[in-house]
């Protein structure tokens, strides 16, 4: 290869952290054992110049470092929710930092229940569930934007869900149904009104009524079941700002037996993996005095 | 490359079928809908010789045509659990396919709770469990072999655990310590004594005797909590002639913070996820008249 | 639950589509055959509103529609890059939904060569390659934008790599080093300057240039080493605007064997998975007359 | 629950050990840097009864120390396939575990290639290939046997291979077909004639001979060309006694684009991800004086 003259760059947009940190928490001063399960993650951002230009590593905090810091905080500043916990963290950080000057924080967190044996729960012996409590926090040392999700959590309904009427054109093969299985996972993302917040309490709050939305309608269609899912949890939950749902539509495909000279009364269905529908979309509380 | 002579081959044992089949059934015949969602991997034996060596498709079953028929034989054979349903199929397999001797059919049955809204459970909308109940029959058109077993059940305990006295030599850094977190994710698997066995109704009774064991005693070891429970299990359920329990040790290891003037006083700990202690084995029931 | 009254909310942005459609393409016209390996995945915007609010489908094309459309179109608008093809589906899709106004589309390519045998190409034999080709066209009937990418390129080099000078504070722990293993997975992601681009030909570009700089300079960290990677890419393909690398940092633990009275000159090393450092930043070009 | 009297039960077949010990090794005496990548699970057996009856842990080697083994013995043990290191391990853990009388050690090798640059290998600089290098060696301290294998090495074909003259019954809906593409992923696993073997270069000629074959015939079925694999390997490798192979069968689906008034001339596929056909069997060589 020819060397060639090299052309004036510069650095744009950058970040660096710790990521996938596994951090557990045990709440042991009473008999009744609590547990904080979580994988953080940490993006610094700053003037971080000379590092990537020069080489120059004097005032970057190593990832190491982050990752201890995540540990060595949790003790005083894990104490109720992910979300309290990474606005310590980010005031650490920008401290800690010489060049930092924003940190997001973005947490999975797995829940545990407690398990029960002759209708007793148990102090100190649990069992995984399989949703997920996700949150993000952004900030520098004074202000914080908060978001709170839920991730991973499978809904099918059997009945109760069609999809009709839609645009036929060219390429267009799927015929109507008004009876159809309805399956997703849900991936939830929710946003805060100003104020004072019990994250783990909406949290709970958004799982319940998100649940409960999703039967007690016909459903015409993945979009309109959104819909109606982010009114009813503005309804319910009066500190949430907006809310944003990813759908996947996992595909339950009604079996063709009929080549077979057998029935399938919405019986037996393939349960398809991929490709999916996939519908996404934000829903927004209107403000008093906006249109 | 020169042109080597051919030796002398034969083929040896072999099996086909089809893997990953997701198959999707609703009881809708009651208001109050139920679910069936399973995978099912389908392999059959026999003498395929003629299609490895000559290329001769004569008697081979197509296993596009074993997708269509754990589709087709579910709407009369999955009515109850899935062990009983693989009797059905294997009876069809060997009889349809000519050359076809014994078949094995395996299953991953995903699990749905009922959704729950004001302390009402939903007639038809479902959230999906974690755990997930396998199951393995095996067998020509006469006999049968069944396993059942439980799969992907995370469970914890924040104390009652400790790993201590073991031997020490060359290559030991370990400290004994009487006081741990024991997590691990069960991989179950059991056989059956010869007779009618309701495997659905076995399979929740494991499921609670596995759960009430682990939380119920001081833990040496994880081969100790692995023996107690094989031993609860089989007294708890007679018609379990073994069962293997297979426990990858999910290390929590206790975070050192006393290197930057902190306490942790077995509250802070690195969820570590690799490597693992893996710790599997057999308990067995000791029949009349055995040693 | 009391009922409460409902609050005014509105639609916010939202999009829909189908994802992780699979699409293969044989070139078969000469005896040579290509390939094309393909996971599309496509979103529209739109006014959604009726659909949404009203659960009214009219206006709506079916994700399965859109689905039927990427295989339709591809017989003759996928014939060289995925990019170009991506800009032929959002034309079409824009004329095709009533209410459509902009497209978005993503790819992942995955990569076969041809296998060889006494050093002769095979004509249609293919074996998979690890890296896949990402791609990112968004448009409405008339502009698009679009970005190329590269995924899953795992890299590593034994030596000329260190990580030392960096800022000790309360939480530091990490000991300076001037002889480390630097690995990572490159995820990068590229824009285009206006013109006429030969998407293919330039992916291949930046992956040599990509592999030549990792291995040509000793690098004092992982940022500096994105620098300049960045850098000699904007070098060599003047159709670049800018490039992002997101670079986990596949932590090589150098294992303490002192401990067991043995040597370990920085050969025997742990390879950690998690928790990683995670190393982001765009490199951009200075366009003339820019500072 | 009703207390009941426990049952008598013994302990059965079991083991224990480290999983997924991630080992990384530089050969870097010379200029030229060499690497091994390994992932490395042990499983040992023996009289483990004190343990898993009575919690007595005094005779076990802990895990954690097993862990460490794998990192001490590999200075001096691991200096060419992972093979013969297996032997080393399985060696030392019997004598090192009073109590141990077996030892099962397996590996998943990763596989990594130079970087080139203007036609120039470069020294210490390398990227991942996709295939891997499996490897089992199980023992006491005399007697060793040994399986290689390889794994994730995705191969297609985009013509000669068709399926036809299949059975025909009830549920058989697949059209016959002269000219499909063909495409898996390989998982191979042979064994080896009593003798002296060099591992890798035995690796490397399966490897070959198995891309070699693939390609060089019309394949009426999966069957036959895991056969003629088999006979292929086991000509040009006088070492091997026997090889398996599992062989997924990618379903490459033609599209309908008939409906839609377009043609499709073998060109245009969907790639089926599930569910899959799995054909899996044994070629073995016949010894002189054999049938």
């Amino acid at each position: 290869m020819t060397q060639t003259a090299k052309v004036k760059v510069v650095l744009g947009q950058n970040n660096y952290g710790k990521a996938d940190v596994r951090l557990f928490k045990v709440f042991r001063d009473q008999a009744r054992h609590e547990v904080k399960d979580v994988w953080v993650n940490v993006a610094m951002e700053g003037d971080f110049q000379a590092a990537h230009v020069l080489g120059d590593n004097t005032d970057l905090l190593a990832t190491d470092t982050v990752r201890n810091t995540v540990y060595a905080l949790a003790e005083d500043g894990l104490t109720g929710s992910v979300e309290e916990y990474g606005k310590v963290l980010i005031r650490h950080l920008v401290q800690a930092g010489p060049k930092v000057s924003r940190v997001r924080v973005s947490f999975t967190e797995h829940l545990w229940q407690r398990t029960v044996s002759d209708g007793q729960e148990h102090d100190h012996s649990f069992s995984r569930l399989m949703p997920k409590h996700t949150a993000w926090v952004e900030g520098d040392a004074q202000d914080f934007t908060v978001s709170s999700g839920i991730d991973e959590l499978f809904i099918l309904k059997t009945t109760q869900s069609g999809w009709e009427g839609f645009l036929r054109e060219g390429y267009t093969s799927l015929p109507d149904t008004d009876d159809r299985i309805l399956a997703t996972v849900v991936t939830a993302k929710w946003e805060y009104l100003p104020g004072e917040v019990d994250y783990d309490e909406v949290w709970q709050r958004v799982y319940d009524q998100l649940l409960s939305t999703f039967g007690d309608h016909y459903s015409p269609s993945m979009q309109n079941t959104l819909y109606r899912m982010g009114e009813a949890i503005l309804t319910r939950c009066p500190e949430i700002s907006r809310i944003h749902f990813s759908f996947p539509n996992r595909h339950h495909i009604r079996y063709n037996l009929e080549r077979f000279g057998l029935e399938n009364n919405n019986t037996i269905f393939h349960a398809d993996a991929e490709p999916y529908g996939l519908i996404e979309g934000w829903v927004e509380r209107v403000q008093e005095g906006e249109a």
